[in-house]
């Protein structure tokens, strides 16, 4: 198979897998060791799990929670921008961010291998589920679907229940994104994981795998681990190419950093010969900007 | 798991698979008589493969192939037509419709139980790869994406190459779709079998669950089996519920008739579960209607 596109040497790129406890400053400074650490092993674009200063705050509705917030920048993401700089990474980082009194996001951050910051995603798609009260804590985003140049590849991010809308994955890689980062935190609740926690976490991994086939880009995905509370993070952060084939998996138990390359010409060889691009009927979507299509 | 919605019965839905002969008259005979097999087991919703009643066409650009086609209603429509309204069941009939001089179609017919048509849809997107020049036999849809109601409920259809694209199963399940259908025509190139062979299959299925998945609906697909020229169709019809799980899927090398049972109800449990349709961004996917979002 020829492979045109740019001669750009490939890519290597990190999930970081981590557990939280209750110490805000132990998991900050826990996830700069695991990014040194991913920087020693070659990693160059490095995504963290969804909020990982922290154990997953949305298991209730607590005013008190708001607290952990924080300006952006702030404390936590000028610790990310000094570890970017410092080992020459591209950081993709997630965020509870205080924004103005009362308007709070769940925002990532990719911050250049410089240390500056190259662009800021707030979470466009919010569930709210039992022990997933999101739409409590976090304004929907309103910069859009968007990605970053980067030293190492232009990088898109969305953060976790977008994973299941294939619009904001389609949207995300038609602003150009080579690789589609996704911060998240998902688990299996304590009365459904006998029964549907196999089809629940192979249904996740699904979407994701969908989104970088139909899209021709990669596709990283880091999830956290543990138990918190009632819920089991379930792990099984990945990455996967531009045909959906796994590249590595971290397992399902344990704090995990996995690196592996990505030869970023394999997104232009995939869509040549997968021209998913070409055929799509713009002529046609007007109605995916609706609800439903009743028929009268 | 509670389990609101409908009381109805589950529904018994089937795909067969084929190969084709040369004969028209042999193959559709053929299909006839799988159709009766399938009503005999129970199917109440039977997908036919696309253009079940001929070899795939369009593996050379050959004017002369157009006299294969049909008006609607022709004499292959009004055979399934026939058998809908004889064994009481819905069909998804798969045709190479000619709907005016010069103007030819890939076009899903549904008949429904009583053999009425329930509707029609024309393949919105085609192809054009090595061995699959459709844009040079099929003129584009212009019906957009559909689903009819049906005695056995409300049937969406998608055609092949529609299948990478999440927009299209995205629009049907907003008409109301319960079953997606899929007649395909897919297989394997010689020179690419060995080292692609199982990547590209698994991605064409995993791209189809998604669809299940992102929409809460069923999906069945019915793939053609068999060697013919150059591509060796990689049958592997199944149908999945909207989970995603896998309730049946055929084998890769011979003809087959797989019959499952959907439980319609569990559209609306897999919705409330998973309520994507009530969160998507339909203030921001304006970008969808377009080829690219360049950044200027």
């Amino acid at each position: 198979m020829n492979r045109p596109g740019n001669d750009a040497p490939p890519v290597q790129v990190a999930v970081i897998q981590s557990s939280c406890g209750e110490s805000k400053s132990a998991n900050v400074a826990a996830t700069l060791e695991r990014l040194a650490d991913a920087a020693a092993r070659g990693a160059q674009v490095v995504c963290l799990q969804e909020l990982f200063h922290g154990p997953y705050p949305c298991q209730t509705e607590d005013h008190a929670r708001f607290a952990e917030a924080e300006p952006i920048p702030g404390p936590t993401s000028q610790a990310l921008a000094q570890a970017a700089g410092q080992h020459g990474i591209v950081i993709v980082g997630s965020l509870f961010e205080r924004r103005a009194a009362g308007l709070y996001h769940n925002t990532a951050v990719v911050f250049d291998a410089d240390g500056s910051t190259a662009g800021l995603y707030r979470k466009m798609h919010i569930p709210d589920d039992p022990r997933y009260y999101e739409k409590f804590y976090f304004t929907p985003g309103d910069l859009g679907f968007r990605s970053f140049d980067t030293r190492f590849g232009r990088i898109g991010v969305c953060v976790c229940w977008d994973q299941w809308f294939p619009e904001a994955a389609r949207l995300t890689a038609l602003t150009g994104a080579q690789i589609l980062c996704y911060p998240t935190a998902i688990g299996w609740l304590p009365e459904e994981k006998d029964e549907w926690g196999a089809s629940q976490h192979l249904a996740w991994e699904t979407m994701m795998r969908s989104h970088a086939i139909a899209n021709g880009v990669f596709v990283a995905a880091a999830n956290r681990v543990g138990l918190e509370g009632d819920i089991q993070f379930w792990g099984a952060s990945f990455v996967v190419d531009p045909y959906g084939n796994l590249l590595g998996r971290t397992g399902q138990q344990a704090e995990e950093t996995l690196v592996v390359e990505c030869d970023l010409s394999l997104i232009d060889t995939a869509r040549i010969h997968w021209p998913f691009l070409r055929d799509r009927r713009i002529d046609a979507y007007d109605g995916l900007r609706k609800r439903y299509l009743d028929t009268p």
